[in-house]
């Protein structure tokens, strides 16, 4: 087994939001998809993102608003997961103006889901 | 965007532990894995489990502590995770006398980690 933490790999921060690759920890080859944690700063929000990989992400801290290609934002909260498509456009907004929104999420290229 | 609550599906207990696969969730076809939650409860610990996928988990709530092949347990808490590799024998324990510990699992064959 092995064990992960927030916070232990390098930041690439992107706008006001932390953002932990898991590229550079040991035996994430492992996996079917790449990983990231990301840190929605309180009261902030992040740059918009859109990218051709699917995301699934899961909120471990805090709560959320997700707005995609410019719809009425979702609220989400700790434990609730969301399914980005393909090349959709994202904004994620951190509600609570007093601690930071903590995503995990999982990503990967439709090719590559084997079972999809 | 599609999103998922935890608890929102069936719940298919292991002993004390609720297990809240995604099997039966509208969209989970387009991932490279399956996934789950689950919950063990306050002050509880999970049965044994060992089985050849691989298995991370992302501790969503609590403070817990895995047991894997009979070695010294290693501490997780909120926002930690954990990589099983096949057929390590895992225990997983609540550390907390008075809230529930809630795990999201995501898990797949060797063979379906086309980066690994």
């Amino acid at each position: 087994m092995r064990t992960y933490q927030l916070g232990r790999g390098p930041n690439q921060p992107v706008g006001d939001v932390d953002v932990f690759r898991w590229d550079g920890y040991e035996g994430v080859g492992a996996m079917p998809f790449r990983a990231m944690w990301y840190q929605v700063p309180a009261g902030g929000s992040s740059p918009a993102d859109q990218h051709p990989e699917l995301e699934l992400s899961i909120v471990v801290a805090g709560a959320g608003a997700v707005e995609v290609d410019g719809r009425a934002p979702v609220e989400v909260r700790t434990g609730d997961a969301f399914l980005l498509e393909t090349e959709e456009r994202h904004v994620v907004h951190n509600r609570r103006p007093d601690e930071p929104l903590v995503v995990f999420s999982a990503y990967w290229f439709a090719k590559e889901a084997g079972n999809g």
